[in-house]
Formats: structure tokens, C-alpha cells, sequence
């Protein structure tokens, strides 16, 4: 899942995002494009507005939900240099400009009918990296939430990893070196 | 939230961890202790099994449910230093004995009837780290599913970081150096 090697002191290898529709749950207002509404303010200062289902996969790996511009000051700090977008729709000109802005090379793989996508790849990840199934699925569905499916699980329980042990995996042990 | 400054190569600062009630949807067959079953097994290799709940929160920083004997390999491989621990009930023997075995300094700061203690944690963290309350509770609801609670939202919401704003902390910009 690396694409490139890190230099020291930058940030991360690579971003996932997914559309899953978990969008409809969020309180948009929020993710309202700063240039109308401005960014949320506490005391004076902006705030972050990290995309939906964001979190830290492993060093340097994050993932989230499909971004829009709201979140572009947020992923700046991430200092990315690679975004692997995994729906087949084409990428909207906004996040063209900012992948473009920032040097961020973006990688598309589009996969159609995916709901969780992020999370069947992140499921064979740690497969890689030697996780039992169960807490697989408990990061699984803690993504997938109500929309958990059996496929979905059933797509990682059988993805077959024995190909591909001659890549060093383990959790946490990919440093940004 | 950083309770000591880690050596090149070396990994995490700290580990959180929270009895949340979240044990009781897991499979417990998983989570057997190794000498009785021995840990699950896949084409002739240990599986690991990371404790409920686990994830990365920032660089070196990882959050989790009570661990058992089971998830004592898995986190061996994370190359703790510190854990902390916010149950008020005495910290097992057995964990005792792993944290010795591999020098891990263990912080118990117990605090009574709390069920999603670690998630209004890493939420302050949140705070410190200038994401919008939506982002906040977003992370904070993923962990605590069903069990999410107003009243934890609130704590979060009211905790005021006007004091600690002296601290520098941007989420992910904590180097492991």
C-alpha cells in the first residue's frame, strides 16, 4: 500500500478516501466551503475540519471519507504527497486544484458499487500485517456501522495474502525514515 | 498527552486504554489466553489479536479497551513505553508482569462510572488539535457506537483549552524523533 518512501520530517505516504455514502450522516454546515461560511472559530482562531471518517491507518497512512473543500486546511497539515481515491466518478476540478497546489500525486482506482471500499482495503491490510479476523471486522465495522455488510467481510475473510508474504508488514513498523 | 520523548526507531510514547463495556460484542473465543488455545493461527503462522477498540490516535499514540493475555503479542510489537490507564480497579497481575518484562511504565489515573473515558480523552486531545466539534464527536461516536452519551459530549464540548494553548499540538505533526 506504500507508493513512495517519505523524506524525513514530512508526513504521510498516502491517503485513502472513500464517498461512502456515511456523508448523508454528517452535519453539513460544517463542511461548508470556507470561502462562504468561513471555517468553524473558537476563541478567535479557525478550526480543523478533518473529513468524515477520518483516522490514522498506520505511520504515515490515513483514511476518510470522500473530502470537499472545507477539509483542505486540515489536510494540509497532513503534508501528503500521494491520495489514492477509490471511486470511479471523475475527481472534482477543487480537489484537482488542491492535490495540484500542494504537489500531491493522486492515483484512482475506481471501483463501482463500492460502499466500503476503504474498509475492504484496510480490512486486507491487516491481513497483511497478520491480524485475526475479528479485529478485522471490529475496525470493519466501526467504519462500516449500520452499513455493514456479510460481502464485505466475507471479501476479506477470503482475500488470500500467502501471494504476497514476501512484503515485511507489520503494524506500526513502517517508519517514516 | 505526551508523557516522554521517544529515540529514533523506537515507536509509541503511550497507550490508552479503557474498560469500555464495548467487551462484552466481541468474540471471546478470540480473545482465549494463548496458553490455553494458543493464539488463532493462519497457514501455519500466529495471528495477532489487537485489543478491542485499538487504534492509532496521532503518531506514536494509541488508544484500546483493557487488553488481555490474547493481545499481549500484538502489543509487544508496538514497542511501548508508557501506558496509561484509566480504570479505578487494581491493574491485573498479568498485565502487571508484561508491562515489567518489557520495561513499559504504567500511569493509572482511575476515574470512577466512567464508560467512554478514553474517547472524551483523545476528544480533548481533539480539541488541542483544533478540529471542530463535529470531527470531535464524529471520532468519539465511532468508538462509543451505541453506548454514546450527551453527557460526554457535553464534558467535551465545555473543555476549555484556553489555558493550554501554549502547548504545540498539531495532529500528526508529533515527530517521532
Amino acid at each position: 500500500m506504500k507508493l513512495e518512501t517519505g523524506k524525513q520530517g514530512t508526513s504521510p505516504e498516502m491517503e485513502e478516501y472513500d464517498d461512502e455514502d456515511d456523508d448523508e450522516v454528517i452535519d453539513k454546515s460544517c463542511y461548508s466551503p470556507p470561502m462562504i461560511f468561513g471555517p468553524p472559530r473558537e476563541g478567535g482562531e479557525d478550526l480543523f475540519v478533518p473529513p468524515l471518517n477520518f483516522a490514522m491507518v498506520d505511520n504515515g497512512v490515513f483514511r476518510s471519507g470522500f473530502p470537499d473543500v472545507a477539509n483542505f486546511s486540515f489536510l494540509q497539515t497532513l503534508k501528503l504527497r500521494s491520495v489514492l481515491c477509490l471511486c470511479p466518478e471523475p475527481y472534482p476540478e477543487a480537489n484537482w486544484e488542491f492535490l495540484r497546489s500542494n504537489g500531491i500525486r493522486l492515483f484512482q482506482f475506481g471501483i463501482e458499487g463500492g460502499k466500503h471500499r476503504t474498509g475492504c482495503l484496510v480490512g486486507c491490510l491487516r491481513k497483511l500485517q497478520r491480524w485475526c479476523l475479528t479485529s478485522v471486522f471490529d475496525e470493519y465495522q466501526r467504519f462500516a456501522a449500520a452499513k455493514t455488510r456479510v460481502s464485505d467481510q466475507r471479501f476479506m475473510e477470503v482475500f488470500d495474502i500467502s501471494s504476497l508474504k514476501h512484503l515485511p508488514m507489520s503494524f506500526s513498523c513502517s517508519r517514516i525514515a
